[in-house]
């Protein structure tokens, strides 16, 4: 077995207002880290602290899912945000929220990049710089997580902070082990049975079975699960029991 | 004299974006506490953190000036937000400043409402109590600057946290003590040698004259100037000054 | 039989960005008159534009649903808008829905407002006067649909704008003919098939059994009937299905 | 002389809320055409009124200034909004504007992207498309305003919309046409004597000497004076009295 402990990471608290996406319930009683929308792509105040308060009754990690500022969006549009602000903005959404964690007797334990800002930072070493320093910023060398070769987990490591790479339970992987981009067929893989025997591949093999049929090494001490889909949390569930009947444990990596 | 030390507080880093509107910088060399604007009326993460940097830097106390979710009326709007979704928004506030408060070296020190959140509290115990236990939920214990007699005041004692009373030096009161409403005739004191003189018998005489005349006590432990028109600046310095040449001492209250 | 024509109308368009709220495409198939949510409670540019195309191709009226601007609080925060403000945001609310319904073949053909400005403006004589003067503003005369003896409809007659009676078929009514209050238990009729006797009752008695049993007359034109919960178009069909049953033609007010 | 009539176009509107930015009574007494903003980087519904009112009563064109949905970076920042959102929202913000210019017996005559959407769509062509299908869906078939050669002029050719080529008095140009990026140093002529003498060369010899030293030709029909710095308005008068010093008429080009 390649991977011994893995972590069940999946985005969070992704409501606003009226509006509600997550089964923030169903999966906090799964996941092992919980990537806490910042109110900046979703996530109001109120969720927040809901999502926290659960999160730390269930000893499930909180993390801060910084974003572009773009509610209408939900921050899936990239944006040309200048660096210094890109950073005191992720600074802003992470202080946000680490009131929220440590009223509920957690902490924010690291960071996760949302939507266009997580996919711009795998290869834009500019932004990747502005999110690292924006993490700096708000203090405590909190972890960062995200793919890996992405220039996020570079600029991270060279600037000091943990580097934490992840897979996606989901998705579609090249050959070169990056994502296979969602405009092309195939690149979410819905069949739940197909998600979880390729979620244990990632912790026992460390790798899947590229988009080509050739196998590919995936390096991962996170697996993202999604949330905001229709029975999201089964499926998840599903992994975790998969993954614990095969010998791997399921733990947070902070 | 009633009061030997006082404390100077002005709202600082009301830009947004684009937009300027404090001068903040001449402000910062004058007063002893920021009150400093945290997104939700005014004041993007990049103003901020430079407010909170010039700040540190200069010694002056930073506070968070809390707000209504209202950018398009300034927080000038009073609104029915219900007392969770208050609190969880004026934590939030707090939580995001404190992040460039750390920065800086320094910490947020104390909480103020801005606009129409501060003048509803004054009489709304429903809404003062949402604030205040969106202070204890940001934890810290933090001081609450308010208008003698208010309800936020009442109640921010009640639940354990330190209430500083404060007096405007540009504002008409009432024999009552309260202030003269913005939309009545001569509410506004706008001759600059009144606004001096009336600042120092606030600290000098525990009160000023009434709209009416009349002597009335108001008992300040701090002193709001305005930063928002031109020559704020220049008036606010005139204002310690002569408080100093009167022996008063101008100090921060934390 | 008092009224032989009712109109059915529902809030549509609830939706923003990645969320969605009301099931509009099922809506749109049994309510005669959409009230378009514009932006400001809720309802992007695609999402307006998408109900609109729906609302033209079945012949269903297409109405301006204005708000507050209040995303975070679903419209539902009353706010003290200053009038000229108010009645600015109403126009430009009505404007921006226009080029929807006019590029569909459709026109905006009435207003009516959401949430807290709805409750507000049944008592509140001058917002009800500030929506009434941003509807002339907008032009083109547009009718508003309002609660019989609001300030609203009564403000609108007396500008010259036609006021429209609408009932709600799952609220329960005071004595006096108004709403009891969502707060108050009870307030809500859920039992589906009261609210599908209720719906005749309005149409074919002019009335219905208020909250202490005795009967409350209330005129309306128009019933509205709710979209945001689960099996709110199945209750919406059956109470087509019934009025037509009872000989009610339901029919548009435009 | 290669252009005898010309049109002058200044950003107007562009405050929101207590924020204001271009001084709108001064260059509506300068210019031909002004570019409101509609809601999206700047400019609340109260000031699209006042705007438009006044532009009315001066005879001024009314276009509208459309941009990206970004209140924080005041619409500088380029952002991946997919081809329908970006018309739609497009559309949106000719909508709200019109309301206003019609209440002031005027019309929105034409369309100018504004900051971020201007600069991409003089190169992508998919954005460009985006721009030109929003002002279609609004109706009018509206003449849009551009760069000349930009991929936005292109295809509102192409699509039948008349496009309207315009220079820009305070920017430096390449020998081969397009302007120096702000980035690069004396990419902004900030002499007012050199503004001055370049806006009667854009008309009288349909062109202006590049920064290499070289005489560049740009045709163009409307000229854009800068509203947002300190002494705009006076510089733009004196650009107007200059033109018509050399036999230029001044005049709108709808």
């Amino acid at each position: 077995m390649i991977q011994d402990v893995i972590d069940l990471n999946a985005d969070l608290g992704e409501g606003f207002g009226r509006w509600t996406l997550t089964d923030d319930e169903a999966l906090l009683s799964v996941v092992t880290s919980a990537n806490v929308a910042c109110g900046f792509h979703a996530g109001d105040p109120s969720v927040m602290r809901r999502v926290c308060d659960l999160a730390a009754e269930r000893g499930v990690r909180i993390g801060a899912q910084v974003s572009y500022r773009d509610l209408a969006g939900f921050g899936r549009r990239a944006m040309d945000v200048p660096p210094d602000e890109l950073a005191a903005e992720v600074a802003y959404q992470i202080g946000a929220l680490r009131v929220f964690a440590e009223a509920a007797g957690a902490e924010v334990a690291y960071v996760k990049p949302h939507g266009a800002l997580y996919n711009r930072t795998v290869r834009d070493g500019e932004q990747a710089r502005a999110v690292v320093e924006g993490v700096r910023l708000a203090g405590g060398a909190l972890p960062v997580l995200g793919l890996p070769g992405s220039q996020l987990l570079s600029v991270a490591e060279e600037l000091g902070l943990r580097p934490v790479r992840e897979a996606f339970a989901d998705r579609a992987y090249t050959p070169e082990g990056t994502l296979v981009p969602r405009r092309e067929p195939d690149a979410v893989v819905e069949d739940a049975d197909a998600v979880v025997r390729r979620s244990v591949a990632f912790a026992v093999d460390g790798g899947v079975e590229a988009i080509d049929g050739s196998q590919v090494a995936v390096a991962a001490r996170s697996l993202c699960v999604h949330g905001d889909t229709p029975g999201a949390a089964a499926i998840a569930a599903r992994v975790r029991v998969a993954l614990e009947a095969a010998g791997v444990k399921v733990g947070a990596f902070t």
